[in-house]
């Protein structure tokens, strides 16, 4: 184990929420912004989003989904328009009150979701049958009132996506829910190493003014849950509250069926929280924006050249490569910087490498050392990628399985979340008083009904009434 | 020349304003918001600011210039730190002075630029020459308030990138102000087909807080100049404000010198001011989403697949293509629509063609058709679509230069400005009140004084005072 001067970096394994704060700040991938609640994301940070960006872009627009861009304002009375939406959102509004030098007339809010202004335009760009579906994505930010930062997790304004599709028909209107939340599962999975259960919301913890809300829930080390993502069913609510209608084949108006999906900075929080070790933060190579970092052990000019090459030799075969040469700082110093910043592959290049030929690589998820032929690196190291990616996916789904529980007795249920915490599997009869006694009582929130769930006939967990569906609880974030 | 509902749409050479407004709506680039002064970006102009990011990003990032993020919010505090800066900006603030559902207690202001609430940031990041520079750019949406929109050119809101870098010396921060300049006459010439004239500005044209202003001037149809983006010295002006200094080697406090450099949605604005015709919008190849669109006479299964492999053999070599085989619409109308939205070169594909294997192409930018051999059609259509993309440059800078005057004689300063308008350089001796007559009596105003301006012995066109430099004047957008 490299030595590190650990001071101010708390144990993740003593205190979880510290340990994600000084990780955070130390890799340099966000900091606290002078504004209470808000964030600022750094060049490390905000490289993540862009891998982010351009997975979930690609998967967006080969959907045939298109990229626009409506106002952050939204005039109050927008909002108002359809009830539970405005219920729901109102604590969190920030309100423009003066522009241009003046006391505004109408009060404009800032976006905390675009649904109400972007379905105006919508109501105004579409007439018939013909003009569905509407596909529409878009890439901004958004705030949602707090008082308290928690990096990446919970932040006044974030950056996100927002998917907003309207169809003809509620079937294809629900091909596309599930499209987008197998697309985050996608993302997830395979670029960000990530395992989660995807699965339907119930009622009371669902999107304020849709019918149905489906989310991707993930286990963190800690125990709790955390909704990573979420693709609303909207109905035909907004199309009714907004008098939308369009002409049907057969020359009859009706309301359009409307998704809408989002995935946002969260997901970075997520990442930091699940795969962070120590020693700092652990980036999967498929998102990580440095692959490799080669540190030359001296400053000569015969190993600059060979980190060079090196370098050149990898980039070509499609690696992200950084040699760290900064005559600044140490060796030992560098080690730390690139162990706290989580790059997968760390080579050192020194003397004796350039004898032997050979090089050893450091792995960042499990410290291994490795040594590779030199004439063969680019094919071995492409290879050791792709196992870091999968174990650090592996590790997170053995630790997801590990601690999800099926149970049947709610002594038991109190219990595990007394203790270890952990997604409990539980038999519920639906009716929301059931749950929300449990949440009062064990601060468990029913997170999700998962998509897999097969009904069975047994007896809720709390009231002991007939129940059917297996829902998974878990205290959350 | 092909038929089309001319309902609504003005002639350019009528009402240049008129028939920019109908163009951008009918080629469904944008759309007013339901907020006075916003606009909608539709999927189609957001296409065209996707391919400006995309070049622009690349060049930006080639620098070593890293993308992050910062908050939307500044405190008012913040702004006031720079007297000059606060005061060109407050009539156009937007104020947040609810959030929460809470009045607060300090008023946020909705980033109308963002260098107080960056630096503030930078300050807390750099200690020492070490940490020098630092090279950030962030792609947002900034808010300066409007009454009156004109889509692109002029809204509350729009989106841009803004880069700001600091350095420690005043040399490597001009180097830095005339790279950002150069890469965004390199976007305008290269993606957009645009010629402009880069220069510095004048003092009282500059940016709010900074000491030097540069800017790429370009001149539209109506003959008068529109400002396409700015790169500015800024000194050590908010250093200063900041109070923010870094030990340089010898260990002495210096303050950094400052840049920041914008381009925005604007220049979709002026594109479609510079290119457009009679016909709609005319987009060049390089910035255009759909270079070639393929519209088939009859939807038959012969037809149908020779469009598809059409399609297919061409993408492969890197053409963006369309085949437009909606049954909803007729050949004609197809023919107008993608007219109006400025698709280089259009493609109809019927029996006649399948038989002889020749391909008849419409060119948009001059309305010639162009026989050409199936067979060889790849081949051709890249050289035809680099040939539109020369051509739509080579007008516009003949149309420019046609329109520049060298002028020594204040009559015919005058005289122009009331007829033709255009571009008018003349001696000026850097006295404000002169340049303030000029404006008042010719509504023209100092644009730049050229980068490639040698110094002259003359006088001044208004006071005849000595004068050494040749400033460009215009009216301005």
């Amino acid at each position: 184990m490299v030595q590190f001067d650990k001071k101010g970096v708390t144990k993740k394994s003593v205190n979880i929420s510290e340990w994600y704060n000084d990780a955070v700040l130390r890799a340099e991938l966000a900091d606290y912004a002078p504004v209470k609640g808000c964030m600022v994301i750094r060049p490390y940070g905000y490289a993540l989003w862009e891998s982010i960006q351009s997975f979930l872009d690609k998967l967006i627009k080969g959907k045939g989904v298109q990229n626009a861009y409506f106002p952050i304002f939204i005039p109050e009375k927008f909002l108002e328009k359809e009830k539970e939406h405005v219920e729901g959102f109102s604590p969190q509004l920030a309100v423009v009150t003066i522009a241009g030098g003046e006391e505004l007339k109408e009060r404009l809010v800032v976006r905390p979701t675009s649904e109400t202004v972007m379905y105006d335009m919508y109501k105004k760009w579409t007439h018939s049958w013909r003009d569905l579906p509407i596909l529409i994505n878009q890439w901004n930010n958004i705030v949602r009132w707090e008082k308290r930062t928690y990096l990446f997790l919970r932040t006044s304004e974030f950056l996100w996506q927002e998917g907003h599709c309207a169809h003809l028909t509620p079937q294809e209107n629900m091909e596309t829910v599930l499209w987008a939340l197998h697309s985050y599962e996608k993302t997830y999975n395979e670029l960000m190493a990530m395992y989660g259960v995807a699965g339907v919301k119930s009622d009371s913890e669902k999107f304020a003014g849709g019918d149905k809300t489906y989310s991707f829930e993930m286990l963190m080390p800690d125990g709790k849950a955390l909704q990573a993502c979420t693709s609303h069913d909207l109905g035909q609510n907004f199309a009714k509250a907004f008098d939308w209608t369009v002409l049907d084949k057969t020359g009859q108006k009706i309301y359009p069926w409307q998704n809408s999906w989002g995935f946002s900075t969260r997901s970075i929080g997520a990442l930091i929280l699940a795969h962070g070790d120590d020693q700092g933060i652990v980036l999967p190579p498929n998102i990580a924006s440095i692959q490799v970092v080669i540190i030359p052990i001296k400053l000569t000019a015969d190993i600059l050249i060979y980190c060079s090459n090196l370098k050149d030799d990898l980039e070509n075969d499609g690696i992200r490569v950084k040699v760290d040469n900064r005559d600044t700082k140490t060796v030992g110093w560098k080690f730390n910087e690139w162990e706290l910043k989580g790059v997968p592959i760390r080579i050192e290049l020194g003397d004796n490498e350039l004898k032997s030929n050979e090089l050893t690589l450091s792995r960042r998820d499990d410290s291994n050392k490795i040594k590779i032929q030199m004439s063969k690196s680019k094919f071995q190291i492409k290879e050791i990628l792709d196992k870091i990616q999968k174990s650090l996916f592996e590790k997170m789904k053995k630790f997801t399985l590990a601690n999800t529980h099926s149970v049947d007795s709610y002594d038991e249920f109190k219990k595990i979340m007394e203790t270890t915490r952990g997604f409990i599997k539980a038999l519920w009869c639906e009716n929301p008083d059931c749950e929300k006694k449990i949440k009062e009582e064990t601060k468990a929130t029913n997170r999700i009904l998962p998509l897999d769930t097969k009904e069975e006939k047994g007896s809720c967990i709390y009231c002991k009434k007939a129940a059917r569906n297996r829902w998974l609880f878990a205290q959350a974030y």
